[in-house]
């Protein structure tokens, strides 16, 4: 842990943040007056600002729960109490004040913090989160444990508006309201999630914003808070107005609704969650908040700012800062160009996004086609039923979803598109390592999820030319297909005249041992056997399998006869690797063949930057050679 | 297909049906008056519940939506207005009147028809369903499908009030309601799944009915309808009344709400439907039947008769029909009687299920044990990671779920459990071959699943006493574990004293090669070795490797000497095959083992007896013994 901290961005000029030095935990928090919180507000912000323009990662939605964050841990009595944070892409401020202050500085960097709450890092994250919605599940499950333990505490889940929309946390919300546990649910209501947010119940939101009971909120909190301290007197009233008052649909679900409430007014905030902490059962509290509040850029431009690479401080303009990167597209760019393309020439064309339109590139064909890209919120479960009822009335649907969130999809990919033969083309972004985020958001697991479903077939693109030639090339088929490729740069590998990517295709000839991979791995790959050749005399073949279901069999027995190094970026457990193992099983050759498999262990992949994480599981440059020559039988004796 | 019909039960003497004899098609079903409906439904009734008492399968919410199913394809125009019935126990009504009328008596035998919707089978059936929730997101996608296409088609989706409760089907509605979408939704409300329904979404559905509206609807629907189809009235009427009327929680979300109304009223459902079809934009009409309705018997206790087994049809008896099933207890009654012992012995324990309470046994326990057992509704996702949020505070819980059930939780039994090595065990019910249900319902899938996630521990038990001991033995562990067995009879196979389940066993020596295997398949395993013995004179040893993850290395290492098969209840692919071939290639010990992998094929396994399905997959003791003797080289000349 930490081991390399020193050798991070030159350290530009901190913050002063006298009153956040004092702050050891949320014990010294509360030993502050009330007055002192915004000051403190103040100076985390700065220092948020600071780290997040000189080291990249999540900004607007940091800043905008700050006053939130004082307020709760102030108010309840942590980590007695539980919180739990919804995503975790906003718990900066949380950091900072439990304890953890001095090693901010590390945060997001290989053996550093983790840009999300982790239970191993401090008492109190109380639940490691990364995907969104699982926070009232989590809060539940921990009341009931503290009703078990007949312990009096509470549990506070703080969650989104953009997370409010998945199902999860409606089936939570059912569940809390039914068993009238002591869970807080407190909505943290910016009007989006990373982008704008969609669906009927974000309107909702807005509609309980502009009805007037925002107002009576913010001006009469003690009238409307003790209120509710009396239930018996409650219930009275409920039964008196029954269907004749405005219910929200949250009081509906068993919870008593407080709000919405100004989430940057601190005292607003202390005043009304030290009274719902007295409160038995669920209670939700609607609180409006601005992402990227307090950082005029990020608050004009909140999307942009979500998640940034390092800025200007005064000017907010980017890449400023020595890092000129090459014009190089990525995968994405590659796919929203060739889906661009694909909808423009076949009218049945149409794209399905769970609230990444812009990360998975399909709002670029949002820009000429509105009509034609669904961005469902972050439902991905619907998302693909959705387009398999798309693909079931003829038209083609492309489903753009990450590789770690299409796990959320995982049944209704087999159940409802695969075992029914659909045609709905999964483009999976960010598939293998996706850098500085957290173990949550790596793309490990879905070459192995994915393969055991029949009917599916999945191709890897090594560049960007292939990507876009298997994205067509998909949209021909009859039957359900899956893309998957790598955050980031696409590199351009191999001639791309004649190329045929319904098979596989070598890249290098070589006598001693193949390389057989997938993906933009394969440039390592390459890399690594001209350094055998010149360091060790090894004459190594590089091969593109570029099919993982079906393999392209016929280049996989024809590489048989010398050993085979398999290589992907994915779970070695079930992946690309175990498909070609299971093959020679099937054609009863094992006993013929040497195999090797390289791919992530069977462990969780910490953050990192891509290429650490890419050194740390051996599949690199550095790691492919060792591996290679270990295999071979050579001793590693000279340097490189 | 339906190769084998002939050989099924003896017909007993079927209902008169006169009218139904005459109804082909909905078409023909339209030519009727409205007032011969009632008899048809009556017709339709009896012939229900004749295949459910001489064949058994479900009953109860077949029975249920009767009259609801025929209103609707009266009312619509099928099959260019699209039908979808979520989950699909509820089709058979609609299977008699959509051509299948003369095929029913073959429906969930092999070769016959399917017991659910299957797009395969009809062009009425527009969405194969299985898994609850998903027909709102199929209904969507067909609905933007022909908005798309411009054509003015309705898509309607039948949902019960548990399949409700999912939060896929919450995702679906506020998509469509933020969309308008031409979509239907039909509320079929029996305040039941399979089990009686919880949460607070059920208590929600039971104000609406009792709170007046019901009675306002049921004799007032013109009053209501008319006024939804002015949609410009009605939205000057919405702004004036503002939060002052009693929306409903459908309304907010976009919906037109309409009902209560009396499912079994066809008059008041026709001209209700008729109404809605003109309707644009999402409607919701909220349906209140009974399960079981036209059987005193399962209208009295809807839960016995939900799925059956053949019985007396005057008396409502089971058992009566010769089958004198001997008491060998099933897996589930072993799972329920050691998880009772643990609960007694252990406060930490505590049982989570997912409207499962009686299918996992877990309700035997909540019997003695109220507070300590949890059923979630129809929320895998949200019973996966409530059972994370009790293990961080301390509890052991377990988690009940079925094996094709578990796929819905994926994303959560890996990022909220695993992930943070939280000590949930997993008690996966219904793993492998589950007979008579459709493909969407077999448990082909889990240990590939699950095996590639880190940290997680699995195993799978041959016999009764395997799996209490393996419950007893994972509560003791730290992190999370799976367990994973069959549907019905656990077999008693080998001497269960001295057993020592923290490995394997080797069940039965021999020289020749290894049938390695794992779960009751190990008894077909047995058989086979000793016919392998009896008619070839080959010494086949049986082993039982009991973990899949991590495996028994030293005992599957001493096995390679010899040719050994791998055998279990799940995909070909990436399972437990893989997992010892996987194995074999981490040591380089390829070279030296012969190994052939037996399981489920890369494809879905249509429905049948649990033996026909083994049979088919070759899992049965003459498939092994065919595949033993082809893998060693032995030609196959005798007969059996």
């Amino acid at each position: 842990m930490g081991h390399e901290m020193e050798e991070t961005t030159a350290p530009a000029h901190e913050p002063v943040t006298p009153l956040l030095d004092t702050i050891n935990s949320p014990e010294d928090l509360r030993t502050l007056e009330e007055e002192q919180l915004p000051q403190l507000a103040a100076e985390i912000r700065e220092r948020i600002i600071h780290i997040a323009s000189t080291e990249g990662g999540h900004l607007a939605p940091h800043l905008g729960v700050v006053d939130l964050t004082l307020a709760v841990h102030y108010a309840f009595d942590t980590p007695r109490d539980h919180l739990i944070w919804d995503v975790g892409h906003q718990c900066y401020a949380h950091k900072f004040i439990t304890g953890r202050r001095d090693q901010m500085r590390t945060i997001r960097k290989r053996g550093g913090l983790s840009g999300y709450p982790r239970r191993s890092e401090s008492e109190y994250d109380d639940f490691g989160t990364g995907h969104s919605s699982t926070s009232i599940s989590a809060a539940l499950g921990m009341a009931v444990a503290d009703a078990q333990k007949k312990r009096d505490q509470r549990s506070v889940a703080i969650i989104g508006d953009g997370a409010m929309t998945a199902g999860m946390a409606f089936e939570a919300l059912s569940h809390a309201g039914y068993l009238e546990s002591n869970v807080v649910v407190i909505l943290n209501d910016n009007r989006m999630s990373i982008a704008p947010n969609v669906g009927a119940l974000s309107t909702y939101f807005s509609k309980l914003i502009t009805n007037g009971l925002y107002n009576r909120a913010k001006h009469d909190i003690k009238r409307i808070v003790p209120e509710m301290l009396h239930p018996a007197a409650r219930k009275v009233e409920h039964q008196v107005k029954g269907f004749l008052t405005p219910f929200t649909m949250f009081e509906e679900l068993g919870f008593k609704y407080v709000g919405p409430i100004d989430g940057h007014c601190i005292h607003t905030l202390v005043v009304c969650l030290e009274n719902i902490r007295k409160i038995e059962g669920p209670v939700f509290l609607h609180v409006v908040t601005q992402k990227g509040k307090g950082y005029e850029h990020a608050e004009r431009d909140p999307l942009t700012y979500h998640g940034v690479r390092p800025f200007e401080k005064t000017t907010g303009q980017f890449g400023g800062g020595g890092s000129t990167e090459p014009p190089v597209p990525s995968f994405t760019d590659a796919f929203a160009e060739v889906l661009l393309e694909a909808t423009e020439l076949d009218e049945r064309v149409v794209s399905v996004t769970a609230a990444m339109p812009t990360g998975t590139g399909v709002s670029k064909v949002a820009e000429r086609f509105p009509d034609r890209v669904f961005d469902v919120g972050i439902c991905e479960q619907h998302a693909v039923t959705f387009s398999a009822g798309l693909a079931a009335e003829g038209m083609k649907p492309v489903c753009a979803i990450y590789s770690t969130f299409l796990q959320r999809g995982f049944d209704q990919v087999l159940h409802d598109v695969c075992l029914q033969n659909l045609p709905v083309l999964f483009a999976i972004d960010r598939a293998g390592c996706v850098g500085e985020d957290s173990p949550t958001q790596q793309g490990a697991f879905d070459l192995s999820f994915l393969r055991c479903i029949p009917n599916i077939q999945i191709m890897a693109p090594r560049d960007a030319a292939d990507l876009k030639a298997m994205t067509r090339h998909c949209l021909t088929l009859e039957g359900p297909t899956a893309i998957r490729y790598a955050r980031g740069k696409a590199p351009s590998i191999g001639d791309t005249t004649g190329r045929d990517i319904s098979c596989g295709e070598i890249l290098r000839h070589g006598d001693d041992a193949t390389l057989l991979g997938l993906g933009p791995v394969l440039q390592n790959c390459l890399e690594a056997a001209e350094r055998l050749e010149r360091i060790a005399g090894l004459s190594v073949a590089v091969a593109d399998a570029r099919w993982v279901k079906p393999l392209d069999e016929e280049l996989i027995e024809r590489l048989a006869g010398k050993p085979i190094i398999t290589i992907e970026e994915n779970s070695i457990v079930g992946g690309f690797g175990s498909a070609v193992l299971e093959h020679f099983e099937k054609r009863d050759m094992l006993g013929r063949v040497r195999l090797k498999r390289l791919g992530f262990p069977d462990e969780f992949v910490p953050h990192g930057t891509r290429e650490e994480q890419l050194a740390d599981i051996g599949l690199d440059v550095d790691g492919i050679v060792e591996s290679v020559r270990k295999f071979l039988g050579q001793e590693i004796t000279q340097t490189v």
